[in-house]
């Protein structure tokens, strides 16, 4: 449909032109890089290219610090059973901190520690989702085994003040890992600078395919291989490479390495004309939008009518938004990161989540708010009487 | 390089055409199969429409039986974790009767598994590489979790009686898992009439993408999520799916449904080529081909001659063979395959595995034999005065 308006860009994003162009090259570079022939070696030679450009990219050290794995779920899940591991292995009591607002992977995987004896901590947020400070201060200790906080949230764009929460991890000796899924491409970053343990990544929310991610690791010493068999990825993480998706993941990195200063400013632009038009409906209208929150994201409710309603009304139109993460729209609870901002359930079930990337115009903009200006006094009247 | 002769596809595949042309269409399709738009439903239309092909190649009875993964080694590592915690949680000691000719992604997994505590039986296999039934036999109780045999082998192609086998587990009441990695294309398999548990398969030897797996299993009430988070794949397996590896391998499975006859024979006619032509040569040869092996590969070893020798002088006129499985290349141990087998170490350095698929000729088997008549002589001199 050449007509779709696609505003859902932290759920996934459209392959930019040069991916698409470097997928479709790659398609001959079959090789298995653990073969020792020609073929095999390019293959290699693909990866390890990838591998060198996103560790420039993000400020590692060395690329031997980044780690391919088939999502950024799985980086996470890795992480957290690694720090686990490790703990029982020095025969300490394993204690994780993280934040009530994390993505799914991280809660679920946190909860099914907490089952089998871990101590989890989940930090409260305040109304713009960001870290309560003093109760990471509070929580964490010299025994303490991982800190575990996202650099941006997926649904209200909320930044964390990263380096304070990595230097009181650091502090106390503690590692501190971000999903960083969301954060990436969107605001510069230099993992050693800030002194990151780990960071989890994924391809798809930056141009590139899905079914790729990666893992930044410091110091590898300390993890424990969450998948085993062949010696890929330095025996830390087993299987056969998806090689088409790291020659896409590459590609979507040295996009971003050129353009990423202009990228952002024409987030941002795309942001202010958002919230002006936004502003300028006749709808009563709540924007979430915290100081220091991602340049393409927007979280917005309208008084009394359902986000399900707009997201599907907009639907009908060409219009691709979200209520919420991607990741659990196939239910319809509320927004777990909106509750624990404080949001009323009702509020929270209203909620639309805007979020947009380099293929967004102004045009694309106005287009969503004239659909909203017919959509929203007829769901409005329809919520009254219901 | 075009004038490449590759017989390595036990290794990895070239994509099929018809693959490229679908991944090629599949570009544009980007949607979060998660995201409740029509972007998103087109998306896990394709996902879906992929389950229910893969589904009806393996004879499974539902599409709902199959769950994407990032790997056979991923699929195998699910499995035998799985059957660990059901173990466990049945308060029952974990057992595991597997091969000790598998591939490394279930031999490490259960290495593994040893250290925490499970009991492992690594059953013998024959000069042919068939497992010892007696062995087996003795080895399972009703006691036992699961009982896991690669259905071919990837150095030799080696076919086990899956049947057989199958059925003295399920005399057992003990679950049966098959890694199917190099056996499903090759050899028509119906999972449901041989009553298997679980079977992993991955589309890059099927002629599709790397980075997609799958795990089949007829009832996944036992099932352990190996990751957490979002509600992906019947909650059973977490992260956004591959969604362009989906598409590929849907691809190259429904290539598969159509042409699997006329496939498997026209393999077997190049293996038939292959062995007169090898047997042609002035160099001693000894031919590993058991009776039931799989049409498209053959291990080979000339007296006194270094496989890698082999590889890489044929490497460097463009021919691509290998010395074993792709898998454990990095290492100059020899294949623990073929020492399981009764080879010396002498010989299993010696092996050289030549295997083919649907864009290899006779031609292509004719300039091989070229190559190594000119080869083996020289090869032979040198490995004489060393």
């Amino acid at each position: 449909m050449s007509s779709t308006i696609y505003l859902d860009y932290n759920a996934t994003t459209p392959l930019h032109p040069t991916v698409e162009s470097a997928i479709k090259k790659g398609l001959s570079h079959f090789g298995n890089p653990s073969s020792l022939h020609h073929l095999g070696q390019s293959a290699q030679e693909d990866i390890e290219s990838a591998r060198e450009s996103i560790a420039q990219f993000i400020g590692a050290k060395s690329p031997e610090h980044l780690f391919f794995t088939g999502s950024a779920t799985e980086s996470n899940n890795w992480v957290l059973k690694s720090a686990v591991s490790q703990a029982l292995l020095e025969e300490k009591s394993p204690h994780i901190i993280t934040s009530s607002i994390e993505h799914t992977s991280i809660i679920s995987t946190c909860n099914q520690l907490e089952k089998e004896g871990v101590q989890v901590t989940y930090l409260p947020v305040d109304e713009n989702g960001r870290i309560n400070m003093e109760a990471y201060s509070k929580a964490i200790t010299t025994s303490t085994s991982l800190v575990s906080i996202m650099a941006a949230n997926n649904e209200t764009g909320t930044i964390q003040p990263l380096s304070q929460l990595s230097d009181l991890a650091k502090f106390n000796g503690v590692r501190f890992h971000s999903d960083a899924v969301q954060y990436v491409g969107k605001v510069p970053l230099n993992v050693s600078d800030i002194g990151l343990d780990t960071l989890s990544l994924s391809a798809h929310k930056l141009y590139g395919p899905k079914g790729i991610g990666c893992l930044y690791c410091a110091d590898e010493t300390w993890l424990t291989p969450l998948l085993r068999g062949g010696s890929h990825e330095r025996s830390l993480r087993a299987g056969t490479q998806n090689t088409l998706g790291i020659i896409g993941f590459s590609s979507a990195i040295n996009w971003w390495k050129q353009n990423q200063e202009k990228e952002i400013a024409h987030m941002a632009k795309i942001k202010e004309h958002l919230i002006k038009k936004i502003k300028s409906l006749s709808t009563p209208v709540q924007i979430y939008s915290p100081k220091e929150s991602l340049p393409n994201t927007l979280l917005v409710s309208f008084d009394n009518i359902s986000g399900s309603a707009i997201m599907m009304s907009l639907d009908l139109e060409g219009i691709c938004v979200s209520t919420g993460s991607a990741c659990s729209t196939g239910s319809v609870e509320p927004s777990h990161v909106l509750l624990e901002m404080g949001l009323s359930t009702k509020e929270a079930l209203s909620a639309v989540r805007l979020s947009w990337g380099h293929a967004t115009t102004n045009s694309s903009i106005d287009q969503l708010i004239n659909s909203l200006s017919q959509l929203l006094p007829r769901l409005s009247i329809t919520s009254k009487k219901a």
